[in-house]
Protein backbone atom coordinates (compact mmCIF):
# COMPACT_ATOMS: atom_id res chain seq x y z
CA UNK A 1 0.00 0.00 0.00
CA UNK A 2 1.14 3.51 -1.08
CA UNK A 3 -0.04 6.50 1.01
CA UNK A 4 0.75 9.91 0.06
CA UNK A 5 0.49 13.01 2.51
CA UNK A 6 -0.30 16.69 0.95
CA UNK A 7 -1.20 19.96 2.29
CA UNK A 8 0.45 23.55 2.52
CA UNK A 9 3.14 24.10 4.72
CA UNK A 10 2.90 23.67 8.47
CA UNK A 11 -1.03 22.29 8.45
CA UNK A 12 0.76 19.35 10.17
CA UNK A 13 1.64 16.20 7.82
CA UNK A 14 4.93 15.59 9.67
CA UNK A 15 2.75 14.48 12.70
CA UNK A 16 0.25 12.54 10.89
CA UNK A 17 2.81 10.59 8.86
CA UNK A 18 4.48 9.59 12.53
CA UNK A 19 1.61 8.64 14.38
CA UNK A 20 0.43 7.05 11.17
CA UNK A 21 3.93 5.21 10.91
CA UNK A 22 3.98 4.51 14.58
CA UNK A 23 0.59 2.90 14.71
CA UNK A 24 1.51 0.46 11.46
CA UNK A 25 4.87 -0.25 13.22
CA UNK A 26 2.71 -0.96 16.72
CA UNK A 27 0.50 -3.73 14.48
CA UNK A 28 3.99 -5.32 12.99
CA UNK A 29 3.80 -3.68 9.65
CA UNK A 30 6.64 -3.84 7.66
CA UNK A 31 6.83 0.51 6.67
CA UNK A 32 8.66 3.13 4.78
CA UNK A 33 8.69 6.59 5.81
CA UNK A 34 9.86 8.75 2.82
CA UNK A 35 9.39 12.25 1.77
CA UNK A 36 9.20 14.46 -1.68
CA UNK A 37 11.24 16.03 -3.24
CA UNK A 38 13.91 13.55 -1.78
CA UNK A 39 13.91 10.39 -0.22
CA UNK A 40 17.33 8.99 -1.20
CA UNK A 41 20.41 10.57 -1.43
CA UNK A 42 20.91 11.99 -4.79
CA UNK A 43 17.18 13.02 -4.76
CA UNK A 44 17.67 14.73 -1.77
CA UNK A 45 21.17 16.54 -3.64
CA UNK A 46 18.02 17.52 -6.03
CA UNK A 47 16.04 18.78 -3.05
CA UNK A 48 18.52 20.68 -1.46
CA UNK A 49 18.81 22.41 -5.09
CA UNK A 50 15.12 23.33 -5.21
CA UNK A 51 14.92 24.44 -1.86
CA UNK A 52 18.25 27.04 -1.88
CA UNK A 53 17.05 30.64 -1.62
CA UNK A 54 19.18 32.25 -4.59
CA UNK A 55 19.09 35.86 -4.87
CA UNK A 56 21.47 35.65 -7.84
CA UNK A 57 19.53 33.52 -10.44
CA UNK A 58 15.47 33.25 -10.80
CA UNK A 59 14.47 29.62 -10.87
CA UNK A 60 12.64 28.79 -13.88
CA UNK A 61 9.01 27.57 -13.98
CA UNK A 62 9.72 24.68 -15.55
CA UNK A 63 13.13 24.03 -14.05
CA UNK A 64 11.70 23.62 -10.98
CA UNK A 65 9.20 21.06 -12.30
CA UNK A 66 11.48 19.12 -14.06
CA UNK A 67 13.84 18.78 -10.99
CA UNK A 68 10.95 17.68 -9.16
CA UNK A 69 10.35 15.21 -11.68
CA UNK A 70 13.77 14.09 -11.16
CA UNK A 71 13.79 13.66 -7.47
CA UNK A 72 10.79 11.49 -8.14
CA UNK A 73 12.07 8.99 -10.71
CA UNK A 74 15.12 8.59 -8.49
CA UNK A 75 12.91 7.76 -5.70
CA UNK A 76 10.50 5.41 -7.62
CA UNK A 77 13.32 3.74 -8.65
CA UNK A 78 15.29 3.55 -5.36
CA UNK A 79 12.58 3.56 -2.50
CA UNK A 80 8.91 3.34 -3.77
CA UNK A 81 8.98 1.02 -5.95
CA UNK A 82 11.24 -1.71 -4.79
CA UNK A 83 9.66 -1.23 -1.16
CA UNK A 84 6.01 -1.79 -2.87
CA UNK A 85 6.93 -5.24 -4.90
CA UNK A 86 8.88 -6.16 -1.15
CA UNK A 87 5.12 -5.95 0.00
CA UNK A 88 5.87 -2.56 2.17
CA UNK A 89 3.66 -0.11 3.19
CA UNK A 90 5.29 3.24 1.57
CA UNK A 91 4.38 6.56 3.22
CA UNK A 92 5.14 9.59 1.24
CA UNK A 93 5.15 13.38 2.38
CA UNK A 94 4.33 14.96 -0.77
CA UNK A 95 3.97 13.22 -4.53
CA UNK A 96 2.69 14.21 -7.85
CA UNK A 97 -0.12 16.45 -6.25
CA UNK A 98 1.74 18.25 -4.86
CA UNK A 99 3.48 19.40 -8.36
CA UNK A 100 -0.22 20.24 -9.47
CA UNK A 101 -0.96 21.92 -6.65
CA UNK A 102 2.52 24.18 -6.61
CA UNK A 103 3.57 24.03 -10.23
CA UNK A 104 0.62 24.15 -11.62
CA UNK A 105 -2.14 26.26 -9.83
CA UNK A 106 0.68 27.94 -7.68
CA UNK A 107 3.33 28.99 -10.26
CA UNK A 108 0.44 28.70 -12.96
CA UNK A 109 2.50 26.39 -15.21
CA UNK A 110 0.19 24.21 -17.94
CA UNK A 111 -1.63 20.70 -16.77
CA UNK A 112 -0.24 19.06 -19.81
CA UNK A 113 3.29 19.48 -18.77
CA UNK A 114 2.33 17.83 -15.50
CA UNK A 115 0.18 15.11 -17.30
CA UNK A 116 2.90 14.08 -19.67
CA UNK A 117 5.22 13.42 -16.99
CA UNK A 118 3.04 11.64 -15.00
CA UNK A 119 2.01 9.88 -17.87
CA UNK A 120 5.69 9.08 -18.89
CA UNK A 121 7.69 9.01 -15.89
CA UNK A 122 5.48 7.72 -12.87
CA UNK A 123 4.75 4.18 -13.00
CA UNK A 124 2.86 4.49 -9.89
CA UNK A 125 -0.06 6.34 -7.74
CA UNK A 126 -0.89 6.37 -4.09
CA UNK A 127 -3.68 4.11 -3.58
CA UNK A 128 -4.75 6.73 -0.66
CA UNK A 129 -3.57 10.41 -0.48
CA UNK A 130 -4.27 12.48 3.17
CA UNK A 131 -5.35 16.25 2.16
CA UNK A 132 -4.98 17.92 5.22
CA UNK A 133 -6.64 21.12 4.86
CA UNK A 134 -6.60 24.59 6.69
CA UNK A 135 -6.48 28.03 6.34
CA UNK A 136 -3.55 28.93 4.54
CA UNK A 137 -2.70 31.89 7.74
CA UNK A 138 -2.50 29.09 10.64
CA UNK A 139 -0.29 27.26 8.20
CA UNK A 140 2.32 30.03 7.62
CA UNK A 141 2.43 30.94 11.10
CA UNK A 142 3.52 27.33 11.99
CA UNK A 143 6.19 27.26 9.48
CA UNK A 144 7.36 30.47 10.61
CA UNK A 145 6.92 29.79 13.99
CA UNK A 146 10.28 26.65 12.74
CA UNK A 147 13.18 28.80 11.81
CA UNK A 148 14.19 29.96 8.50
CA UNK A 149 11.94 29.62 5.86
CA UNK A 150 12.89 27.66 2.95
CA UNK A 151 12.71 29.42 -1.11
CA UNK A 152 9.22 27.66 -1.42
CA UNK A 153 8.18 29.00 2.32
CA UNK A 154 9.03 32.47 1.27
CA UNK A 155 6.60 32.82 -1.22
CA UNK A 156 2.96 35.08 -0.60
CA UNK A 157 -0.09 34.07 1.17
CA UNK A 158 -1.53 34.55 -2.04
CA UNK A 159 0.55 31.92 -3.68
CA UNK A 160 -0.18 30.00 -1.13
CA UNK A 161 -4.40 29.97 -1.36
CA UNK A 162 -3.54 29.32 -5.01
CA UNK A 163 -1.80 26.20 -4.23
CA UNK A 164 -4.93 25.10 -1.59
CA UNK A 165 -7.38 25.60 -4.42
CA UNK A 166 -5.04 23.52 -6.65
CA UNK A 167 -5.73 20.68 -3.57
CA UNK A 168 -9.31 21.34 -3.47
CA UNK A 169 -9.31 20.86 -7.59
CA UNK A 170 -7.65 17.45 -7.37
CA UNK A 171 -9.51 16.03 -4.15
CA UNK A 172 -12.91 17.33 -6.18
CA UNK A 173 -11.56 15.09 -9.02
CA UNK A 174 -10.13 11.89 -7.65
CA UNK A 175 -13.11 11.52 -4.28
CA UNK A 176 -12.02 8.06 -4.54
CA UNK A 177 -8.22 8.35 -3.50
CA UNK A 178 -8.03 12.02 -2.31
CA UNK A 179 -9.23 12.21 1.51
CA UNK A 180 -9.54 15.75 2.84
CA UNK A 181 -8.32 15.67 6.44
CA UNK A 182 -9.49 18.80 8.99
CA UNK A 183 -6.21 20.41 9.97
CA UNK A 184 -7.51 22.61 11.89
CA UNK A 185 -8.75 19.94 14.59
CA UNK A 186 -5.83 18.83 17.10
CA UNK A 187 -2.95 16.09 15.87
CA UNK A 188 -5.49 13.27 18.08
CA UNK A 189 -8.85 13.75 16.03
CA UNK A 190 -6.49 14.58 12.35
CA UNK A 191 -5.01 11.07 13.60
CA UNK A 192 -7.98 9.50 13.91
CA UNK A 193 -10.47 10.99 10.88
CA UNK A 194 -6.92 9.33 8.81
CA UNK A 195 -7.45 6.16 10.70
CA UNK A 196 -11.09 5.94 9.94
CA UNK A 197 -10.26 5.83 6.14
CA UNK A 198 -7.77 3.92 6.22
CA UNK A 199 -10.04 1.04 7.90
CA UNK A 200 -12.94 1.82 6.03
CA UNK A 201 -9.98 1.18 2.80
CA UNK A 202 -8.70 -1.82 4.10
CA UNK A 203 -12.17 -3.22 4.17
CA UNK B 1 21.66 32.01 -35.01
CA UNK B 2 21.96 29.15 -32.73
CA UNK B 3 24.35 27.11 -33.66
CA UNK B 4 25.19 23.33 -31.75
CA UNK B 5 28.23 21.20 -31.38
CA UNK B 6 27.52 17.57 -31.12
CA UNK B 7 29.72 14.34 -30.61
CA UNK B 8 31.18 11.75 -28.37
CA UNK B 9 33.73 12.56 -25.98
CA UNK B 10 37.49 13.82 -27.09
CA UNK B 11 36.23 14.57 -30.97
CA UNK B 12 37.67 18.09 -30.47
CA UNK B 13 34.33 19.85 -30.07
CA UNK B 14 35.81 22.77 -27.24
CA UNK B 15 39.07 23.68 -29.90
CA UNK B 16 36.19 23.93 -32.70
CA UNK B 17 33.69 26.11 -30.97
CA UNK B 18 37.11 28.33 -29.75
CA UNK B 19 38.35 28.60 -33.20
CA UNK B 20 34.69 29.59 -34.09
CA UNK B 21 33.94 31.62 -31.57
CA UNK B 22 37.28 33.69 -31.96
CA UNK B 23 36.35 34.10 -35.85
CA UNK B 24 32.87 35.71 -35.04
CA UNK B 25 34.54 37.86 -32.48
CA UNK B 26 37.28 39.00 -35.38
CA UNK B 27 34.09 39.94 -37.34
CA UNK B 28 32.96 42.08 -34.54
CA UNK B 29 29.63 39.72 -33.95
CA UNK B 30 28.26 39.53 -30.69
CA UNK B 31 28.75 35.81 -29.38
CA UNK B 32 27.76 33.91 -26.56
CA UNK B 33 29.96 30.26 -26.11
CA UNK B 34 27.75 28.32 -23.86
CA UNK B 35 27.49 24.95 -23.23
CA UNK B 36 25.20 21.42 -21.78
CA UNK B 37 24.33 20.42 -19.55
CA UNK B 38 25.17 24.30 -17.73
CA UNK B 39 25.48 27.25 -18.66
CA UNK B 40 24.21 29.19 -15.95
CA UNK B 41 25.08 28.69 -11.94
CA UNK B 42 22.18 26.69 -11.02
CA UNK B 43 22.64 24.35 -14.36
CA UNK B 44 26.46 24.21 -13.88
CA UNK B 45 25.03 23.01 -10.38
CA UNK B 46 22.99 20.01 -11.76
CA UNK B 47 25.82 19.19 -14.03
CA UNK B 48 27.92 18.64 -10.92
CA UNK B 49 25.34 16.09 -10.64
CA UNK B 50 25.04 14.25 -13.71
CA UNK B 51 29.11 13.60 -14.02
CA UNK B 52 29.04 12.89 -10.10
CA UNK B 53 31.20 9.59 -10.05
CA UNK B 54 28.41 8.09 -7.52
CA UNK B 55 29.28 4.43 -6.09
CA UNK B 56 26.54 4.42 -3.28
CA UNK B 57 24.01 5.20 -5.79
CA UNK B 58 23.07 4.48 -9.24
CA UNK B 59 20.89 7.24 -11.15
CA UNK B 60 17.84 5.92 -12.84
CA UNK B 61 17.68 6.70 -16.41
CA UNK B 62 14.80 8.90 -16.35
CA UNK B 63 16.35 10.99 -13.47
CA UNK B 64 19.53 11.55 -15.68
CA UNK B 65 16.84 12.41 -18.81
CA UNK B 66 15.16 14.88 -16.45
CA UNK B 67 17.77 16.16 -15.08
CA UNK B 68 19.48 17.53 -18.18
CA UNK B 69 15.76 18.93 -19.50
CA UNK B 70 15.88 21.12 -16.23
CA UNK B 71 19.31 21.90 -16.73
CA UNK B 72 17.97 23.04 -20.40
CA UNK B 73 15.06 24.65 -19.37
CA UNK B 74 16.95 26.55 -16.90
CA UNK B 75 19.77 27.14 -19.86
CA UNK B 76 17.16 28.37 -22.38
CA UNK B 77 15.22 30.98 -20.04
CA UNK B 78 18.37 32.50 -19.05
CA UNK B 79 21.01 32.34 -21.90
CA UNK B 80 19.73 30.95 -24.96
CA UNK B 81 16.53 33.16 -25.23
CA UNK B 82 17.27 36.39 -24.24
CA UNK B 83 20.70 36.38 -26.30
CA UNK B 84 18.97 35.31 -29.43
CA UNK B 85 16.05 38.11 -28.76
CA UNK B 86 18.90 40.66 -28.27
CA UNK B 87 20.48 39.77 -31.57
CA UNK B 88 22.93 37.72 -30.57
CA UNK B 89 25.07 34.35 -32.32
CA UNK B 90 24.61 31.54 -29.44
CA UNK B 91 27.40 28.92 -29.92
CA UNK B 92 26.50 25.61 -27.53
CA UNK B 93 28.56 22.54 -26.77
CA UNK B 94 25.51 19.93 -26.47
CA UNK B 95 21.94 20.35 -26.70
CA UNK B 96 19.11 18.28 -27.54
CA UNK B 97 20.56 15.93 -29.98
CA UNK B 98 23.02 15.05 -27.21
CA UNK B 99 20.04 13.59 -24.86
CA UNK B 100 18.72 12.04 -27.89
CA UNK B 101 22.59 10.33 -28.57
CA UNK B 102 23.32 10.08 -24.70
CA UNK B 103 19.89 8.85 -22.88
CA UNK B 104 17.99 7.07 -25.96
CA UNK B 105 20.24 5.69 -28.37
CA UNK B 106 23.14 5.29 -25.64
CA UNK B 107 20.91 4.12 -22.35
CA UNK B 108 17.98 2.91 -24.13
CA UNK B 109 15.57 4.80 -23.23
CA UNK B 110 12.50 5.23 -25.40
CA UNK B 111 12.06 8.34 -27.87
CA UNK B 112 8.54 9.24 -27.35
CA UNK B 113 9.94 10.56 -23.56
CA UNK B 114 12.45 12.63 -25.37
CA UNK B 115 10.01 13.98 -27.91
CA UNK B 116 7.35 14.83 -25.62
CA UNK B 117 10.01 16.65 -23.40
CA UNK B 118 11.37 18.49 -26.48
CA UNK B 119 7.65 19.61 -27.87
CA UNK B 120 6.98 21.04 -24.23
CA UNK B 121 9.87 21.97 -22.45
CA UNK B 122 12.23 23.25 -25.60
CA UNK B 123 11.00 26.96 -27.33
CA UNK B 124 13.89 27.08 -29.63
CA UNK B 125 16.04 24.52 -32.10
CA UNK B 126 19.33 25.15 -32.97
CA UNK B 127 19.60 26.93 -36.63
CA UNK B 128 22.71 24.20 -37.41
CA UNK B 129 24.51 21.69 -35.70
CA UNK B 130 27.99 20.62 -36.39
CA UNK B 131 28.45 17.11 -35.41
CA UNK B 132 32.01 15.78 -35.27
CA UNK B 133 32.47 11.95 -35.86
CA UNK B 134 35.58 10.12 -34.87
CA UNK B 135 36.11 6.25 -34.04
CA UNK B 136 35.16 5.83 -30.71
CA UNK B 137 38.97 4.53 -29.50
CA UNK B 138 40.29 7.73 -30.96
CA UNK B 139 37.98 10.07 -28.62
CA UNK B 140 38.33 7.90 -25.58
CA UNK B 141 42.28 7.94 -26.02
CA UNK B 142 42.14 12.18 -25.90
CA UNK B 143 39.42 11.71 -22.83
CA UNK B 144 41.48 9.79 -21.00
CA UNK B 145 44.13 11.95 -21.50
CA UNK B 146 42.83 14.69 -19.95
CA UNK B 147 42.59 13.29 -16.95
CA UNK B 148 40.29 11.36 -14.47
CA UNK B 149 37.24 10.19 -16.30
CA UNK B 150 33.34 11.75 -14.99
CA UNK B 151 30.21 9.38 -14.59
CA UNK B 152 30.07 9.28 -18.52
CA UNK B 153 33.32 8.85 -19.93
CA UNK B 154 33.89 5.66 -17.58
CA UNK B 155 31.19 4.44 -19.80
CA UNK B 156 32.56 1.80 -22.02
CA UNK B 157 33.16 1.94 -25.65
CA UNK B 158 29.86 -0.38 -26.37
CA UNK B 159 28.06 2.68 -24.84
CA UNK B 160 29.73 5.22 -26.88
CA UNK B 161 29.62 3.26 -30.41
CA UNK B 162 25.30 3.18 -29.78
CA UNK B 163 25.69 7.08 -29.04
CA UNK B 164 27.78 7.38 -32.15
CA UNK B 165 24.75 5.71 -33.72
CA UNK B 166 22.58 7.79 -32.32
CA UNK B 167 24.16 10.68 -33.95
CA UNK B 168 24.64 8.97 -37.27
CA UNK B 169 20.66 8.56 -37.00
CA UNK B 170 19.88 12.26 -36.11
CA UNK B 171 22.05 13.10 -38.96
CA UNK B 172 20.10 11.17 -41.29
CA UNK B 173 17.03 12.38 -40.29
CA UNK B 174 17.98 16.34 -39.86
CA UNK B 175 20.64 16.51 -42.74
CA UNK B 176 19.12 20.11 -43.43
CA UNK B 177 20.15 21.18 -39.97
CA UNK B 178 22.90 19.06 -38.84
CA UNK B 179 26.04 18.68 -40.60
CA UNK B 180 28.46 16.32 -40.14
CA UNK B 181 32.43 16.94 -39.68
CA UNK B 182 35.17 14.17 -40.44
CA UNK B 183 36.78 14.93 -36.68
CA UNK B 184 40.26 12.48 -37.68
CA UNK B 185 41.14 15.81 -39.87
CA UNK B 186 43.31 18.00 -38.40
CA UNK B 187 41.64 21.11 -36.05
CA UNK B 188 42.09 23.60 -38.81
CA UNK B 189 40.81 20.99 -41.43
CA UNK B 190 37.42 20.43 -39.26
CA UNK B 191 37.07 24.34 -38.66
CA UNK B 192 37.37 25.43 -42.59
CA UNK B 193 34.90 22.14 -43.13
CA UNK B 194 32.44 24.31 -40.55
CA UNK B 195 32.82 27.71 -42.12
CA UNK B 196 32.13 26.08 -45.30
CA UNK B 197 28.79 24.95 -44.14
CA UNK B 198 28.53 28.39 -42.38
CA UNK B 199 29.21 30.67 -45.33
CA UNK B 200 26.87 28.70 -47.38
CA UNK B 201 23.79 28.75 -44.13
CA UNK B 202 24.60 32.34 -44.34
CA UNK B 203 24.04 33.19 -47.85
Amino acid sequence: MFISFEGTEGVGKTTLIRSIYDDFMAQGKDVVLTREPGGTPMAEQIRALLLAVNHEETMAHDTELLLMYAARAQHLAQVILPALAAGKIVLCDRFTDASFAYQCAGRGLRETKLQLLNDHFVARMPDITFWLEAPIELGMNRARARGALDRFEQEKVTFFEKVRVGYETLWQRYPERIKRLDATRTPEQVFEQALSYLKSGLN
